[in-house]
């Protein structure tokens, strides 16, 4: 099925990136198209779906580059990107969070309307909740239990006896089974290949496990879905597994280079800012681009190489060496040379531009309305494309 | 002047909290009010004019409230605010971050349409570029000079000759010198009301004597234009300055808690959220509102109570005993009780409804797109203010 013809954004009018107001969200359009080429690629190798979570680009433009051929499998973070998605032609998504009684009902309304949304959860008091709200609407919901693989957030372990009795909830409340959902939360703090080589084996058997135990007791189990970013670039063997879940592999970050699932080069959104002003005796330079436009992510902190708010780059792209947002306030980025560097402060008069590369594309790229979509080499702005945001 | 009718919101639909679609922005009518009379108030006893500024809030209907018998002087963090309470009707504004060439365009224009907007330049650069969009919009821009008063930002200090080079430059070009004006960004770093006191006379002694510097080069000096959230409220003696800027004053937050500034019942703000989970072992409970709802802001982390990512309220407003969200992914919040504490977690069943008082009140709002106002003791969600955002 072809995408609908629904391009709200032919109405607005494109420019040049040296005309943007900034700050502004560029989206390098050529660096997407590698990042969704290189996972989609990696998964039909090893024919595993891939259900692309939309938290990170929260955009239809984006989801229809990453499925060029029509509408696939993906996976959201709210209910109101879920609206927004199945408006958009969308039908077979899974809410990644667990469901509640006003989520239940929203959720089933969803279904009633043809949407073959997947709910997830982890306890017997859930799945009431929502066989309440399916046999309210009329319509059989369907829900994934969710299983820990790494102590990392909510769900259960494969040993847990509630796994079993909550699938045995789910079969009498006449709730669909969808299958089982794991998360490697903890990919985020490795950064070294074998690490997260075992992460991945690790969410990989873990979920399996699961479903073997839940299949082993009679309950059909028919989707396997594990995912996060890193472990998706890194799992050598995903036998069993039946759906790959990520996000932020879109765009990239600086998270991810310090985990080690990406080059700098890989990274596809970037803040476009303007110096404003210096205090060369602090080896400081002012641009307009504090924790408004870049967030107060501040997730390479823990990592081996700090970040601070972001790395800088000329506006072609190009790094300058060592220079870092140090300090943001509200609408104020100070630029300093990385501690212990050798680097020498870049000469940056009052009004030239510079590219703030995110520690976290998910948290930088929901303070902005739009992207500037652009490719390399060329000043024009080829599209604007909006991001949806809300709950 | 009475504030022109243009409520937008009244065709918004209001509803009770109990029905809310979580997350969501409250902010309750009463401590609003309260905390804009306890400034206003403050300042008019000191003669000094309060020039609130609109960062934290970005809502016509809270600046409308802050100025009740017509639009008063305002301070503005970017030009998309600038042009939004324009329309609104407020025509005294200062855009307190420095000027650079478009925004300087941007700037001018808006002085063409009528507005007394006022900008903020510390170098002979940003005269030259004021200058040139004043000649070629055909109108005479007005600018603040920025004084540094304790090396936190941008600025000159005193002593610096630059101060009166840039009067002289700004005379030359023919800009209308506004006055000088000081931010004590350091004083968010503070805890006891003796080191405040001495912040805000530090604030007031700086910017006075670069007014009396310029005064006694022969530059007139109207403005002695002052202000931080805590500096507002210890400031003893405001002799010699004009105006006071203070912006989260209005709302209040953790930080400001741990400075000293306000009480946990004076945070006019929350986000209301969902339980949605638990995993008892290991004393958590799971919130639909993550970081995308509260924001990334751990300005507490360097503070004597580390609040985590918040403090957890029932519906009603009252705190929980030492329950904080502890840690935040997107959308997910994990409550627990703070570290050290003898507090038990309390039964919170799924779907239980808590409010969570944000660590800074300029970036939790930010995320959100409207407030529902509530008051104290009520169910009832009385109107809905939507909220600007972007540059």
């Amino acid at each position: 099925m072809a995408h609908p013809e629904t391009r709200e954004t032919d109405i607005l009018k494109a420019g040049t990136v040296g005309a943007l107001a900034t700050p502004a969200l560029l989206l390098d359009k050529n660096r997407l198209d590698r990042n969704l080429a290189r996972l989609s690629s990696r998964m039909a190798a090893r024919g595993v779906a891939l259900r692309s979570h939309m938290k990170t680009a929260k955009s239809i433009e984006v989801a229809r580059r990453a499925y060029p051929s029509g509408p696939g499998p993906i996976t959201v973070s709210t209910l109101a990107e879920a609206e927004y998605f199945a408006l958009h032609g969308f039908r077979d998504m899974t809410y990644a969070v667990g469901v509640a009684p006003q989520t239940a009902t929203r959720a089933v309304h969803l279904r009633k309307a043809g949407i073959d949304l997947k709910v997830l959860l982890d306890s017997p008091e859930q799945v009431a909740i929502l066989g309440e709200a399916g046999r309210a609407a009329g319509v059989v919901a369907s829900a994934f239990i969710e299983i820990d693989c790494d102590g990392h957030r909510s769900g259960l372990t494969t040993s847990d006896p509630k796994l079993i009795a909550v699938a045995a909830e789910l079969a009498k409340a006449g709730i669909k089974l969808a299958g089982v959902l794991t998360h490697a939360g903890e990919s985020y703090s490795l950064c070294t290949p074998e690490a997260l080589v075992a992460a991945a084996e690790n969410e990989r058997a873990v979920a399996v496990a699961a479903a073997e135990t839940l299949r082993a007791a009679g309950h059909e189990c028919p989707a396997v879905s594990v995912g996060s970013t890193p472990t998706a670039h890194f799992a050598e063997d995903l036998t069993g597994v039946t759906e790959m879940r990520a996000g932020v592999y879109m765009f990239f970050d600086l998270v991810m280079l310090g985990v080690g699932v990406c080059t700098a080069d890989d990274i596809a959104i970037s803040v476009l800012a303007t110096v404003i002003g210096a205090k060369p005796e602090k080896g400081w330079i002012f641009v307009d681009a504090g924790w408004m436009a870049l967030s107060r992510d501040r997730g390479t902190a823990a990592q081996r190489i700090d970040q601070g708010y972001g790395l800088v780059c000329d506006p072609s792209g190009k790094l300058y060496p060592d220079l870092i947002v140090s300090q943001a306030n509200q609408e104020h980025g100070i630029l300093a040379i990385r501690s212990r560097s050798a680097a020498t402060l870049p000469a940056l008069p009052i009004g030239t531009k510079v590219r703030i590369l995110p520690n976290h594309a998910c948290a930088t790229a929901s303070q902005h309305e739009l992207y500037n979509v652009v490719s390399a080499g060329s000043d024009a702005i080829e599209a604007l494309w909006p991001r949806m945001r809300g709950w």
